[in-house]
Parts: C-alpha cells; structure tokens; sequence
C-alpha cells in the first residue's frame, strides 16, 4: 500500500476515507497539525514533531485525550503499513465532533487524524524562485493550526507566476514563507532570520539548520531582515519539514543569492547527513 | 423533520452526514459561507447573503460552478424538508475535493454544504454581558470565510466568563465582535460603527439597521470608535444574522450603556418588523 489514512481508529485509502460533517475542522478549521517525513519506517525527528503538536493544541486549549506515546504508536503502525521508501507523514488533531456553535460545546473530544502519502525531497540542487506577498496573516502564527487560508492564497500566487514560494513580509520585514520558513547568508557567513515569536512557525527543520550552522562555526543571528537585505543577501534559504533546505535563484523575477554556493552546499550536505543517519540510511 | 443537511446533492441528518477526508476544508480551512434565519419555507434577505456568498468566494478566488438562482433553489428545497417555526439557514463552499497541497491542483470543482437546524432569536429584551480580547485576526475579516479559529477563542473566552460575546478591539480600536458587528449609540443619538475595510465582516443586518436608523431619523458615523466611547455609549449595540439586534448592560464586568432605551427598543422594533414583514408574519 502507498497511502493510508486514519481518522479516530478507521483506516483506509484517503480518497476513499469520510470524516463526520459535524468536524469542527468543517466550519472553524478548529484544528492544529504537524508533518514529517519518513524514510521506511523512520520517523524522522517525531519525538520533536509531536512535542510541537501537542504544544500547539495547548496554545489554543485542545485537550489531546491520548498520551504522546500513544500517538506516536498509532504513527508507527500507520507507517508499517505502507511500503513506500519516502514518505510524508501528517497528523491532527480537530476539536470535536458537535453540533456548529463558534464556542465548543462540553463534554466532546478531540479527533486525531493521520494521512502517510509517498513523497521524495525536492532536488536539493535545484534552486527555487520566489515571489512575494504582504503577510496579512493573524498573529497566531506560532501555532500550526488549520486556519491556512493565507497560506493557501500565498502558495496560489506562486504557482500563479511559475514560482515554488511566496515569501511573506510585513511591510519591509520579511517573515517566512507560505509553508517554508526563510533565512539568509549575509556577507561574512552570518545566518540571520526572523525571531520566534506570533509571526512566524517556529520551524522544526530550522531549529536543526542552527545547529549545522554550529558545527560549521556560523553565526546565527535571530533577527527579522528586510525584503531589501534578502535581495542583497549572498543566499536565500529555504527551510521546511517537506524539503530540509533549499535556495533560492530569483525573487520577483530578478536574481538573489547564488554568492557563497560553498557554504549553502556544506549547510545542505550537514543537514542530509543528519537525516541520513537517523534514518540509518547511507545514501538518499 | 427538524434539521436537514446537504453535501453536494446527498442530504440526511447532520450527525449521521459524511464527507470527503479530502476535503480541503479539512486542512486549510479553504471555504466561505453564509447563513441567515429563515420563518417557515421564507428565507430572511436570502439574495443579499447569496450575494455575500458569491461576493466571499471571489475574493479567495473560488470559483463557484453554479448560479445563484441554482444554489437558492437548493437552499429553498432544504428548508420545504424540515417543518420549523424558525430556522438558522447555513450554507457554505469548500474549494475542492483534492490531494492535500497547499496551491488547489488544478480540475477540482467546488463542494456546497447546508444545514437548516432550527432555532429561534434570543430574546430581544433581555440584554447581553460582553468582554473583551485583542483583535489578533489576519486582514481579511472581510471575507466571510472558515478560518474562524480567532473567533472561536473568542466565543470560548465569553462562555468562560459567563458572557455572551467578546468584542475584539486593536489596541483602543474597537472592531466587532467575535460573531457580530459591534456599534454604540452616542449622547444626541448619532449610531457610530467601524466602517467596511479589511478588519471587519460587512454585516447584511448592520446594512439593515443602517436603513432602521434611517427611518427614526438616527445619524449613522461610519468611524471605528475606541474601547472608552463603549464604555461611555449611551447604548451598546450587538447585530448578527442569527439574532438581529441585540444590546449590552455589561462590559469587562462594569455596566453599559442603559442611557437610551426608547431609542434603543424602536430600532429594535424596526428591524424585528422588517422580518416580520419579509416573512409574512403578524408576531414572532
């Protein structure tokens, strides 16, 4: 089997899969998510992933009625399942099932979903172009949530203009991308990207960027940048659980980045490596 | 029956209706709706909130494959099912039904959803309790859409306190509430409310009060008013498609409005004719 899909213990094909009509997810988007992938029946970095779910159900009072480790076995199940050599592996959890009214009704619980679908990284060789869009998102952007209409009318315009993201900037402050988070090499081999805080995801895959930046001895700087220093920047990076770490070549149709391709591939390469070996695999 | 729902031409009973797992709404929230209140088989101002409808859709770029006189006679159909006195009248569309991915894949139409349960206004004599949040939505409060999330923790906040609504303000700015528009009466009976933008829904009901100030010869001030002219209002006015014209005695626990209770009941009473009138009805 390639794909399976999981709601509240029923498997099967998730095309062929129904979920009640009365999911909250149906009229609030009253859910929060998270995604990984997996190599076989790897996980990667799922202690990490569950941790942020379970985080963000918190931040908006979900109150998850099953145990990490239960969910984590559900995944790995779920996982056995399949045979794929890649896979992306998705799970959320949604309020309720209830009658529709904007605050929940007592005495419901949550439903846990889950979807594993082939996937493969993009090629780590080949650069993105990106477009731009002001980020006029909510102030909740911490918290993976379901409310991704933003998102979706952002990753929209970028198909829209043969792009592979959108990068969000608040006024002249770029925050992240549509699903991806964004960071740049600054001359002098500095990282520098926008803090966590409401404004952005704070990415899982970004997190351990930092620390292949520390073993190649470069600086991290938290700090937001404008649209004006990623366009000068000597690399714009990408980041996101789906594809580790990508580039960029143009940014609203004119050139960006491609000014320290040494250090992004040593970055690149120390973040598949760290892949490779949890996965214990030797080669993609 | 009671209540009836419809998901692309299947109908049952809410609780025992299904739909697609790939359901876009299902992970982005990716939908628009409406509702109003319906007596017997005469849905109240149905055209202006098809209208809104069509009008949401648009502005995300969901492109509706049906017209508007289809999609009534639908709605009309539903609501000939059930045999209430009252109905809330709920109806919605879902991008697609496709693989998960942010951009929409191409050749998926959208999917309509309706409910008609029944229901009755809350009593128009007996006032509301509200609190208060900042207004931490995106920018696109706007468009009728289901990413409600903010809304939610809104109306979660108000039942926690034993209120009825929470008004959502940006920083002193007071903006609506987390389910209704959100005006005030001032000293010389001048009606003040946030105007039309990005920050909030334009509401049919408020449009309709609009008209009721009218014929009482009320000035309305389309001007965002601030958290301390509620506080002072001579009347704090709360309108929805749901309840029509509702007013407040309480804000963050302290007592409002109560300065102006003649004029108060007569737009009260000139709305809840209107209805009465619309729907061919002598009484409630």
């Amino acid at each position: 089997m390639k794909s399976i899909a999981y709601y509240n213990g029923k498997t099967g094909a998730p095309e062929e899969m129904t979920i009640p009509m009365l999911d909250r997810v149906c009229y609030f988007g009253d859910g929060v998510y998270d995604a990984t992938m997996a190599a076989g029946n790897t996980i990667f970095l799922l202690d990490e992933h569950v941790d942020r779910l379970y985080h963000s159900a918190g931040l908006i009072d979900i109150q998850i009625n099953m145990t990490k480790e239960e969910l984590k076995a559900i995944l790995q199940d779920m996982i056995s399942r399949t045979d794929n050599r890649y896979s992306f592996v998705y799970f959320q959890f949604t309020r309720a099932t209830a009658p529709r009214s904007h605050a929940c009704p007592k005495g419901f619980s949550p439903n846990l979903w889950i979807t594993v679908t082939p996937k493969v990284f993009r090629d780590f060789s080949q650069p993105m172009k990106l477009t731009s869009m002001e980020d006029q998102r909510y102030l909740y952007c911490n918290v993976k949530t379901l409310n991704l209409l933003p998102n979706v009318l952002a990753a929209q315009k970028a198909e829209a203009e043969g792009c592979n993201e959108t990068v969000f900037h608040r006024g002249e402050t770029v925050t992240e991308c549509s699903h991806s988070n964004c960071s740049i090499l600054l001359p002098g081999g500095i990282l520098k990207t926008h803090p966590n805080d409401c404004h952005i995801l704070p990415g899982i895959t970004k997190a351990h960027m930092f620390k292949a930046c520390e073993k190649l001895g470069i600086p991290v700087d938290e700090t937001a940048f404008t649209l004006e220093e990623l366009r000068q920047a000597d690399e714009v990076i990408i980041t996101s659980s789906s594809n580790l770490c990508s580039f960029a070549e143009t940014f609203e149709g004119k050139p960006v980045g491609g000014k320290a391709p040494a250090l992004l591939k040593a970055l690149q390469q120390t973040m598949i490596q760290e892949f490779l070996d949890f996965c214990g695999l030797k080669s993609l």
